[in-house]
């Protein structure tokens, strides 16, 4: 019976103990041990990818080079560190939560270019970006098809058709940041390049859907499907038309609702989610969401939200910034 | 010979379209198939945790409640919607990304809320402080414990004493954000409680040391350390002396250094440093990492940063402020 007791009194303080853990690390952090473990080496991470961004980026803007360029050399270095023999920072390119921060990252990037330009801007130069963007994707693939017929004429008209779409890919997100750390993001020529950028997303994905057609027909399993290939590009064609008509219905009054909510922040929480809700759909109908994010920057006006302005609001760009400085380099550190 | 380059060619199709394809992913969203998937899993949660946290804390500032409170009332509600059939935002509660998220948010928090008060205000509340602390977690204890006499008395001291012990856990997060609320987080009062928040924290860990020291007493293995106890609060105010001795000798060369830097957002990333430096070393020594992120906050006074203002930099509460609105929530409505 002694033996019993003593028993039930230990399971009790298992018991008892492991709730006094979870209610003192709940209380003080919020998570499990193992969690607070992962947060730390989180911390650490962001610490050396924040500090590693600046000092790379302050080297190459003092060589006249834009500080991006800085940010995915420095990711560079700190990814390949174990070539010394440091292990210390293996984790951090395969890390989950990392991998969110830099793709929320990039997002707001997007968002914040967006915001620099008006649907009027990109409109006046669409055919520009049209042609640029057309020339864009053509140009590499043509130069990828010639080399690879003269190194590999053995080989069948498909090869060389791939090693052609394979130099197609271009990067929207380092566009946008090189034209922001030149300072140029709002002129024309940047107007151009991106709206060329965001066509390229759109065309790329026709780009793979020919691909894929082409392997699925070789296969004998399928058919290039040019029925496909137009229901991507409608897909695209009415998003963009769609948050462009939607947008500028709907975001006076979404706005207007804002204005009534009595708590702190309502400004930049319900700006991000219009960038987050059409980055959102835009990777739901199959596109990059950053697309999205440029697309939510692009129809955001002053004039949608002129009443939080008057009330002695920061501009969206100014509340924007702060997220954009933490979290942008996230994104071109990893990528790096 | 046919089949054989037949076959090659499409070996070499496979090769080429994966490449095509990651290069296309890559490109336009910086990860694979699958993360972008899991990516717009979080875009979706971060939408639905934004305008739930605005919405439920504008309900509350309206019946003259904290906003905190309808961030924590909303995330009870989301993270049990499916008791209502509906199977949307299950994955929401258990989501990695999304847990670091608020464990960044309720760091900023904690260092916005530290920025607020210097080391000179906090010296004078701290014996007030630490009574308020003490209090806090005796008070509590001897409740639980004779609770635990008055519907147990068949249990052993050991149970009562555990009993006590779980009650004494309090949130500084919590505190800090209902304070920040109500807008009184620069009264005497509010320095009062969070210095006691923070000192509750160590004395947490001092309560966690000896009851796991009696467990392993019970089980035969250790006993009640009273050397390791001494330990943890030498470490505690190791740490937080270490912080702003060292922190008032190095900070003021460190943003000099900064100033220097010729890349954007240099100001805020240092400020981030700081904060995210400290959060570390205190998860380091074994102290809570917001612990680190308040005494960040407390030892940056503007006059160790003076010259990012005198160039027309914001202040570092108005940079902290919109990372503060996007974060913070996430937490309170995942703890919800």
């Amino acid at each position: 019976m002694r033996l019993l007791t003593g028993k039930r009194t230990l399971i009790f303080f298992v018991i008892a103990a492991v709730y006094l853990f979870h209610g003192l690390v709940f209380a003080s952090s919020g998570g499990e041990e193992a969690e607070a473990a992962e947060a730390l080496e989180v911390l650490l991470s962001l610490i050396v990818i924040l500090l590693g961004a600046k000092l790379g980026g302050d080297f190459f803007e003092r060589f006249g080079q834009p500080a991006v360029l800085g940010e995915l050399v420095m990711g560079m270095v700190i990814g390949n560190l174990h070539l010394l023999g440091f292990n210390g920072f293996e984790g951090f390119k395969n890390d989950v939560p990392l991998e969110m921060l830099a793709e929320i990252g990039v997002i707001i990037l997007l968002f914040e270019v967006g915001l620099e330009s008006t649907i009027k801007d990109m409109m006046k130069v669409g055919l520009t970006s049209f042609l640029v963007a057309v020339f864009g994707v053509i140009a590499p693939f043509l130069l990828g098809w010639w080399v690879s017929i003269f190194f590999m004429p053995e080989e069948s008209i498909y090869v060389h058709a791939f090693i052609g779409a394979t130099l197609t890919a271009t990067s929207v997100g380092i566009t946008a940041r090189v034209l922001k750390d030149l300072g140029r993001s709002t002129t024309i020529e940047a107007r151009i390049i991106l709206g060329a950028a965001v066509i390229d997303d759109i065309l790329g994905l026709v780009i793979l859907a020919v691909v894929t057609g082409i392997i699925d027909a070789a296969a004998g399993s399928g058919s290039v499907s040019s029925l496909g290939i137009l229901w991507i590009i409608t897909k695209a064609i009415l998003f963009i038309v769609g948050a462009i008509v939607i947008g500028s219905l709907v975001l006076p009054s979404y706005f207007k609702f804002g204005l009534r909510l009595k708590v702190k922040g309502v400004f930049l929480s319900f700006a991000l989610l219009v960038c987050f809700g059409l980055a959102y759909l835009a990777g739901e109908v199959g596109l990059a969401p950053i697309v999205g994010a440029f697309a939510a920057g692009l129809i955001l006006e002053e004039v949608h939200y002129r009443d939080f302005q008057h009330r002695g609001e920061h501009s969206i760009e100014e509340l924007i910034a702060p997220i954009a400085t933490f979290l942008v380099p996230i994104f071109f550190v990893r990528m790096g």
